[in-house]
């Protein structure tokens, strides 16, 4: 899907020194608090040689985690437009990555971060640095909001990557595109656009939580 | 939570071999394929003596997958009242469980489920056979739209899980029951209740367990 850049892929161990190294600099510090110098450092290699082999932070963070799209390039075609139609525009645009072959690459993704925290931290600083904060910006969503109605995009995205294409349950399993963005796409559009003032969190924690008591124990 | 029956726990390696032998069938012929017979066949013990240490084929399955929670004790409490609020109810009563210890179970079987096409069918049949079925049923849900309907809320409540349980991504991860509630019940509410009609298939078959190998097409 990402076009890559036309540089010369470069020594393969420097690469890889290089991807693992930011793999463990990103997870372990996030994205925001990872800096090309340390990758760099771990890597044994000149921070410029890093620039030079995989471009900006963000294009070397697409590189590290194997997502099949580049949100760069998808982000704007789905923001184009504005709020309005977001959320099916965003339901289409999912299903034509994953129904195709680049799909089963995010597929393992997926299922390498249900089983391994490593992976799933750096899935989910990809999620909300370069995918969510991205997509929010760029609809000039309320900053105040946009964490949450990011996460409820989320939930509702990898639940349909569980069902869909790993659980693959019927009829969603094999649902047209039409029938599956008819269906999620008024989700999204809410979780985005729609009026969830009052969702956010009082100042305190609420008292009014289950009580630790009353939940089921495990058999 | 589920209340177990009164019966001793058995000799622990006869209820070990009958477990396994459930599980095996149950995932290789799925729920309705699977008989006590054919279990205790693989057991190699007397069908009596499967009815003995696990009541009946349904309360077998739930032992098999370590589900935490009883959907014949938890529905009836989703679905009085009917499909008026049902969303929120719904959304509820899973993050009661899911909050509370029993919720570590079901997040180790989701994460097995994800990486072992075995657990991941006995997951899919679980759902499918002692919830969604049963639940659409409890909710005089016309049998036409059950399946679809069934399977959008489990893409939302899965996707929850991934986001708020697994990949702990914020707000969503911390968010009080009630945000999460007000947020998500409306998305299972319209899955359930709204008005989906004209979102079937032309012509795909209706049956409510998942086919086998077929997948969306590639583009």
């Amino acid at each position: 899907m990402a076009r890559r850049s036309g540089r010369r892929p470069g020594n393969p161990d420097t690469r890889e020194a290089i991807l693992t190294a930011a793999r463990d600099v990103f997870a372990e510090r996030g994205f925001d608090g990872a800096s090309i110098r340390a990758i760099a450092t771990g890597a044994g290699v000149d921070p410029a040689l890093v620039h030079h082999y995989f471009g900006t932070k963000d294009q070397l963070f697409v590189a590290t985690i194997n997502i099949p799209f580049d949100p760069q390039e998808i982000l704007p075609q789905i923001a184009a437009g504005g709020l309005d139609g977001v959320g099916e525009r965003l339901v289409r645009t999912f299903l034509r990555i994953w129904d195709s072959p680049a799909g089963t690459a995010g597929a393992a993704l997926f299922r390498s971060a249900m089983n391994n925290e490593w992976t799933a931290k750096l899935l989910r600083e990809f999620l909300v640095t370069q995918v969510l904060r991205r997509a929010t910006g760029l609809l000039e969503i309320d900053p105040a909001q946009a964490p949450l109605r990011s996460s409820l995009v989320a939930s509702q995205m990898a639940g349909l990557v569980m069902v869909r294409y790993i659980l693959r349950m019927e009829p969603l399993a094999s649902a047209s595109p039409d029938v599956v963005v008819a269906a999620v796409g008024p989700t999204v559009q809410r979780y985005l656009a729609g009026d969830l003032t009052g969702l956010t969190e009082p100042a305190s924690p609420g008292t009014d939580t289950a009580a630790p008591g009353t939940g089921p124990a495990s058999p």
